[in-house]
């Protein structure tokens, strides 16, 4: 390998960043020439700009074909749809499956719907049943029932394993190759039956040890048998404790025992502790992946992901719930203020200030609850501490509701000339950012204590409480107080 | 190694939290016991209380050093400060130093402010140059010095040399240990290296090949060695195209690379490609954690990472700033509604509806922008692509407009019998959520084009946005219409 090669190893992202601009402008290329092919039918079309246009292709398939999997997985991503089409053409066969496995979900359904049927049957006969597997639920049922058929018994109940368990499941993201030895057998016999094999499965780092029963007994660390001596027994290496998960656990479990031991791979075992699978550490990064992504999603109040490029109508649809439970709370809000519509007529300023005392609480309510949320999907929150995290955060609102209270109320006086109305304004900051404090810790405690996810939903209802409450405040006292 | 012992190794979650729980529950019993003590000093203090009080402080002593170092680090994040002073005077000092180096920033600097600062300086001078360049931004510079000091030249060079890395970078993420043979060199040769050497560092998975310059040339991953005739040299091993990354990098794109090509491990070099350092994934995913944990915390308007339980003095004040802005920003709100004041003085019920209006908008604009920053942090939105997804988020604001507009708007007619005021409020509602489409998809997008984080204060931006316009095109059509 030449030193020249060596540098173009380099910055895998820049590289990936310039084949996607390369890609784009042989597209944009395409799309010109095929427009002037249009308009000069027949035989005016000249040679020159046949001979490019075929360049053209040339070139994009030649850029194509040369590409990682996941790379072309990633382009297509970031393609709209008819271009996507036209570099998917260009993708062979084998590669074209890879690339499949690695896509999107939602990319990977645009393409079951873009493509012939037969082709996609195709693409999925080469697929090993695990990862047809991992795409089998973005299939339509006919495609799924159709390369069932095709499957052999063994390979069929791999897939029907698989699919049973729960997406959110160890079970659904383990792989079924590993390298494993008997609990009988020396050093030497496991490195003779490593030779005779040839290669071993992406990421082996340990060799599994299982007795007759196929029961799992412990794992050893391949450089370990690199150094020791060849007559050991494998048996005498495995008496490190080591962390090992049960295919129906939660993934996300895997993801904290991962981290905090630095795993690369961790065997996965049924319940009578036989060992079934193997967890990977780029399967755990999915994991991670994937909830975070799911995270920010749903923190923008969207309940599945989304192809960018998808149809507008599928996208709305897609934002429909959340606006809709938006619009319900929006309207709760709207009656509270309606019941002071006497009030505000009398004074209008109320109106004016009103945003500013919702506005704080949520900002307010919504820090708190980014703290305990973390600490919840941690696990770091122990019942009996939740008081003493409720008793700060109400220290702090009763801090940051004198101090920003009295700013707000110097305002207010500022510019009505009214002191009774910046004492209101003082009093109903100080008011709400104690109501935010309280909600921004019960709320995601609450959902979290039910068993739902702390993190969805918890911000629409925590605006819903500081915004009506807010409002609440705001115009009862000066009710009371001001008119 | 028993079955039963086995058993006890699955679910390291539980484990933990078991773990937790049980120092919890020990450390409450200790301060039980401990008032007792104070209630009844000198003679009286019985026997079977003082032996309680031992063993209670056994048995805790005994669970702490049982437990691996991330784990404590875990438990000492979720533990309150006098409890978290407890258990660390119980970790033995070989132990207390990795669990220094595992566990969060807030809480390293909590540990240090509470101990002997000779204490920290022993600690300290346990850890290897790598680890202590790690936790070193977290010192006061009085200790920085004094263990500056006490280093070898050698271990100071290679601290001062990680430590001149960006906290961002590759460089400030990489491991000094790797495994590395000589171009000339066979597989027996290494092999024998391997035996010699008795073990090989974490998350060791390829060998790195350079030449007589330390120039990195390739890398052979590990089974290949146990696999291959002996006799083989190893630069012909050293074929396939690989990944490396320089330490100047940003560690971010090492993130995606490791997740796209599932590496365990790869080699960093310098601008002349010389190695000097490995990349492993445990540090890439403590990358990705950090990355997930700072938006979060970011999208909640908090700068920076905050122990949960400190002082509410220090929580305070890490969220003025993003209270000040949001501030700032009601503060403008405000005065949108001020200029309108006349017109709610005439009609209350304005006022009422106005929040309905904003909500909507903020609520859709925060999803298109979920969906831009998601794919700005991939990299894929390219530039004459944006046109595409802004026309595409106009469509669905015009589509969603229509249809929760007349909703809304029928919901005001029905609350108040007035025609007009509904259909001000329908046409106010579909223009606000044009709005929301534009400001959802050019404030991230103008974001990033200047170098900035999109994630970081889009959110407080658009809703600035999104409620000023909404008030002033609901009042502004009003004061037309209706007054």
């Amino acid at each position: 390998m030449a030193p020249e090669d060596l540098v173009a190893t380099h910055h895998s992202e820049t590289r990936l960043a310039q084949n996607l601009g390369e890609i784009v402008r042989l597209l944009d290329r395409h799309r010109v020439l095929e427009a002037m092919a249009h308009q000069q039918e027949g035989p005016k079309r000249d040679l020159l700009e046949q001979l490019q246009h075929r360049q053209n292709v040339a070139e994009l398939n030649k850029r194509v074909q040369a590409m990682h999997a996941a790379d072309l997985a990633y382009i297509l991503e970031a393609l709209a749809p008819e271009d996507r089409l036209s570099v998917w053409k260009e993708v062979p066969p084998q590669l074209a499956a890879d690339v499949f496995v690695e896509t999107s979900d939602a990319v990977r359904r645009f393409l079951v719907a873009e493509t012939d049927e037969a082709l996609i049957v195709a693409l999925l006969e080469r697929l090993n049943p695990e990862d047809l597997a991992f795409v089998f639920s973005s299939l339509p049922e006919e495609i799924q029932a159709r390369v069932s058929l095709t499957l052999e018994s063994s390979e069929r109940s791999i897939l029907e394993e698989t699919i049973q368990y729960d997406d959110l499941a160890v079970g659904h993201y383990m792989t079924r190759e590993w390298v494993e030895a008997d609990e009988r057998q020396s050093i030497g016999d496991v490195l003779r039956e490593l030779r005779a094999r040839g290669s071993l499965p992406p990421q082996t780092d340990h060799i599994f040890v299982v007795d007759g029963r196929h029961v799992l007994r412990g794992m050893v660390a391949l450089p370990t048998l690199l150094v020791q001596d060849p007559a050991t027994p494998i048996v005498a290496l495995t008496g490190e404790e080591f962390v090992s998960f049960r295919a129906i656990d939660e993934a996300k479990g895997a993801v904290s025992a991962f981290e905090r031991y630095n795993l690369v791979s961790a065997p996965v075992v049924d319940e009578r502790n036989k060992l079934v699978g193997r967890l990977t550490v780029d399967a755990v990064m999915d994991v991670m992946r994937d909830a975070a992504s799911l995270q920010a999603l749903r923190s923008g109040g969207l309940t599945q992901d989304e192809d960018l490029f998808a149809s507008w109508w599928d996208s709305a649809r897609n934002r429909w719930p959340w606006l809709a439970v938006n619009l319900v709370t929006a309207f709760m809000t709207s009656r509270v203020v309606g019941q002071f519509e006497g009030v505000i007529g009398q004074l209008a300023a109320l109106a004016a200030l009103m945003p500013i005392v919702a506005s704080i609480g949520g900002n307010t309510g919504n820090q708190t609850m980014a703290l305990v949320i973390r600490s919840l999907a941690t696990d770091q929150v122990q019942p009996n501490r939740a008081r003493r995290v409720l008793n700060k955060e109400l220290t702090i609102g009763v801090v940051n509701g004198l101090a920003w209270g009295l700013l707000v109320g110097v305002f207010a006086i500022l510019i009505y000339w009214r002191l009774t109305l910046g004492v209101v304004m003082m009093a109903a900051v100080l008011l709400n950012l104690v109501v935010a404090a309280i909600a921004g810790v019960l709320i995601p405690l609450g959902l979290h204590s039910s068993g739902r996810d702390p993190a969805h939903g918890a911000s629409v209802l925590l605006t819903f409480i500081t915004d009506g409450m807010g409002f609440f405040l705001f115009l009862g006292l000066a009710r009371v107080f001001l008119v």
